[in-house]
């Protein structure tokens, strides 16, 4: 897929975690694997079943012997580390890396790459300097090495929010729909007429306060035409049982 | 750690995915870790070995039997899954529900928590309905079952990026504060009782859908104390007049 970056994993260790990289780059929308001498078989049964119902980006994953040979084809490369160590590199955010990842797809075609070191050590100095650019993923400095697959899903993840309209959100009610105000006020005669008796109620002083009261408890949770319907329900078997 | 979200396992399979979930909270600077009848030890080699540097979140975890109990002492609870399954709850994106439980933390030092299901089946209706709201992670619709650590992840990584916000709105409750959730299952399982006799309650098959229509309901419009006072003194006088 040309539309979207190229995840690069350096002489990664266990097939076990190719297999969770894939896992997470499907999770993103991400399909263009690139793996660079794996000590391991990226198609071993280990592999795949980490993978969970990702195996075609395992069977897809381009093979290279060296990091110079997979980063050749692009045109932008970004090297994911923690520690930066002595290079001079602009260094992002993956918030604002996935930003300008997408800018330039979008608008340039360009080729990226974004390079991911061993397990055990990250990206070496030689490594890094072939990359333009430096993602650093904001994380709890007394604790910030990652799990390989867990670095992939994170920049791919902010990757993907930015692929997406901003949907922050949403209200989910299936079959029904929110009640009118209309209905949501009739229930609210209902119950305040059936509770003409109770000492909030009776007494001329306490009522507005306790009708206030009540109003609000159910005027703040959105409620839909059928659960109005169950309330109607309920208080007329409290009020007449 | 009062400053911070509850992440809440409920039914965890695999000793070493409490382990990874574990490491990626503390990548999050998250560290309060509350565990609802795990299926292994959670303190077994495999978990440690999973948690990498991590296990003093799994020595400091709190164990509990059931949902319940686990959400008890909470104020604000939000259930993460794929598929609300016909819930009425407004669902969150992690970025925006990150946002709001900070604020919620900071501004009224509400106590929250964060819901996550067993890995193969995710939450289950009974749990989900104990929340307030959803969290939903945007992800590749084609492929978005997460590992479970990798969940946490995603809720943890968007928690920490906005610890920082300031953010504006509050809840104004004046001299009452926000029910903890065990106030508000005790006035759910007085009002079920009352409403034993009730065509939704009698009728066995109907009876879990009614509840959770019922308590879904309640747990939407955070219920002060003096709200949930209010109803008990409702049905108390519809229940008996």
């Amino acid at each position: 897929m040309n539309n979207q970056p190229y995840i690069i994993l350096v002489q990664p260790q266990l097939a076990e975690n190719v297999g969770m990289t894939a896992r997470a780059m499907m999770n993103c929308g991400l399909y263009n694997l690139c793996l660079v001498s794996p000590r391991e078989d990226h198609l071993s049964a280990k592999a795949v079943a980490a993978a969970s119902g990702a195996e075609e980006i395992l069977q897809n994953a381009r093979l290279y012997k060296t990091t110079r040979e997979a980063v050749a084809g692009l045109q932008m490369v970004y090297a994911t580390t923690a520690r930066p160590r002595n290079q001079i590199k602009t260094v992002h955010t993956a918030e604002h890396a996935a930003a300008e990842i997408n800018r330039l797809i979008k608008t340039e075609k360009t080729n990226i790459g974004i390079l991911f070191g061993p397990e055990r050590t990250g990206l070496h100095n030689d490594d890094i300097c072939l990359a333009d650019a430096v993602i650093e993923i904001p994380l709890n400095p007394r604790h910030c090495s990652l799990n390989l697959s867990q670095a992939v899903l994170l920049v791919g993840y902010e990757w993907y929010k930015h692929q997406i309209e901003a949907q922050e959100v949403r209200f989910v009610t299936n079959t029904t729909v929110p009640a009118s105000r209309e209905m949501l006020l009739s229930f609210l005669d209902f119950l305040e007429k059936e509770l003409a008796g109770h000492p909030g109620f009776k007494d001329e002083e306490k009522r507005p306060h306790m009708q206030i009261n009540l109003r609000n408890i159910f005027t703040r949770n959105r409620l839909t035409e059928q659960e109005i319907n169950t309330l109607f329900g309920i208080v007329k078997y409290l009020s007449h049982k």
